[in-house]
């Protein structure tokens, strides 16, 4: 994994313009559905039972967020997997404060039962989930990213990022994107994790705080190219 | 129709200020809030069973915009359609993603029975309503408004525009507010499109990428005045 | 009360970070995140039956916001009122359009039966609730804070302030977080309005109109310091 098969991943997701559909908290619906237009993809985000099977079906990922549970959002998500699966489409899991909500971890665990490509979380949220969750993509200061067999560290990103809601969210969202474009989950987790991190650092320079930094990341995964790949790259695989 | 007229209306949305109430999909919410408070009027947008009709009766126009369509949003649309008739208030269909859900379009198609002041789309969603949806407002690369009688095109506007969540969703909501201070449906519809694609062009030039326009371009909702709309104008009436 | 008083206060929630569990409109979920997050305190918004009050109990204060009042979100939060007070802890009370709205209006004259540590609306929204409603902040032009034997105006902020969806809401979450560090009740809400106004200041320096005003506002919420307090303080004890 070097910077030109990242560059080409990203241009890939610019091409194919990936629809992921995102069942997600509605704290970072919008800015969710902004990263991905930013990064080229194309987002839906309908919850509602009688449609979500439809859109899913015809999505190239499924984005599943655990973030405010509703009992509704919480009754669609099972048939959305099983028609991304029967689609042959990757789904990201996003177990949000899983740390906080007991219930919500166990549905979080019954949900790795259900094949996820990947799992994206911060270190509290992975530690409830314990080992044997497949591939596994664990953000903070530096992202990690392991299956058992492959693993990677990826040191790009900036303290802002933390600081802006649904940062997190969204980058677990255009991770699906990158998914749907390709086959080698590992490949496609650590490429998102390190265009994620990159366009951090570039908003960072054009920001004053975290707010304009939230709005200056939707410009960088824009305009990111395979020269800012090439000038940032911090990824390590593991031995 | 010319700039004078279309910078007249924009400044009698700014005296009245018109409440508009919003039935909108979350991802939409707050963006449309924003883009109404920037051109001057004042949203609303509960969608709770007993209180969205006393909030209807009290606004000026009511927008009807039909993405993320759970089954308690959808249930209070009737209701609401009927409080804004019965105090004679114009309301705009938004008919969101009908292309991929077909109960969606159907739910589309009833309402249009219920007679909408404007309908507003992208041309995948207005091609499934078919002819005879009344006054029809299709955005896209050109925008154009047409009721079989009378028809213009808006060639003003920004490629970010399709970039950007919400953007057309917050633009129907602006267009309702333009049809609570005008009587003539064309003339608002006609002049909501120009003042809409005016503003891109003004916001991609303080704009960096997707985040910082969306961003500049509640701003120029907020600046855009009688000698921008004269400079910038694009708009052709068809004979 | 001075500004080194306020300045303290702001410290502290920076260096304490408070957990401010949110139950508030869908409108105002993004940006309210975004201001706690500037301001240094973590924000929750889950709305589920069966997990709010488990956060609840785990956070450090309570907003309680009636926009856009759902069913589903009206029916919990008796509950998270109830949790927050068995852990002792501050909640808000954010009466958003209640003068639209009778039946609001009653459940928030319920709700002061509650003993909320604080009631923010503007003019209107407190009008309705009439005396005796305990330490209430009127935010408007000028901001007033006041429980019958104490009261301040506070005169910093931004006519932008009211131009921007949200900033109430997200002014009310702010102003619980500062609850959570201070148990002077006066104190701290008089606190959060003069470093809310402030940020409104500093923003519009840095802003060409509502939209970047918005972004600037959570940058401002960031850098404000001792020296920024004392530098533009406009509040006033009255006798």
């Amino acid at each position: 994994m070097d910077a030109a098969v990242i560059a080409d991943l990203a241009a890939r997701v610019r091409g194919r313009r990936p629809r992921v559909h995102c069942i997600t908290n509605t704290v970072a619906q919008a800015y969710t559905a902004n990263s991905l237009l930013a990064m080229g993809a194309v987002p839906s985000m309908t919850t509602a039972a009688d449609e979500i099977e439809a859109f899913v079906a015809g999505a190239d990922a499924l984005l599943v967020n655990l973030g405010t549970l509703e009992a509704d959002r919480r009754a669609v998500i099972l048939g959305a997997i099983a028609a991304a699966r029967g689609a042959g489409r990757p789904w990201v899991l996003d177990p949000v404060f899983i740390e906080r909500s007991p219930g919500r971890a166990d549905f979080a665990r019954a949900l790795l039962m259900e094949g996820p490509a990947l799992v994206r979380g911060n270190a509290a949220e992975i530690a409830v989930l314990g080992q044997g969750a497949g591939l596994v993509a664990v953000t903070g200061e530096t992202d990690r990213i392991g299956d058992g067999r492959r693993a990677a560290t990826i040191a790009n990103g900036h303290p802002w990022m933390a600081r802006v809601t649904a940062m997190g969210c969204a980058g677990a969202a255009v991770t699906a994107a990158f998914l749907a474009v390709e086959e080698d989950r590992f490949v496609a987790g650590a490429a998102a994790l390190a265009v994620l991190g990159i366009a951090g650092e570039m908003a960072a320079e054009h920001s004053a705080g975290p707010g304009t930094f939230a709005v200056a990341y939707c410009d960088a995964l824009d305009r990111l190219d395979a020269a800012a790949i090439a000038a940032r790259l911090k990824l390590s695989e593991e031995p």
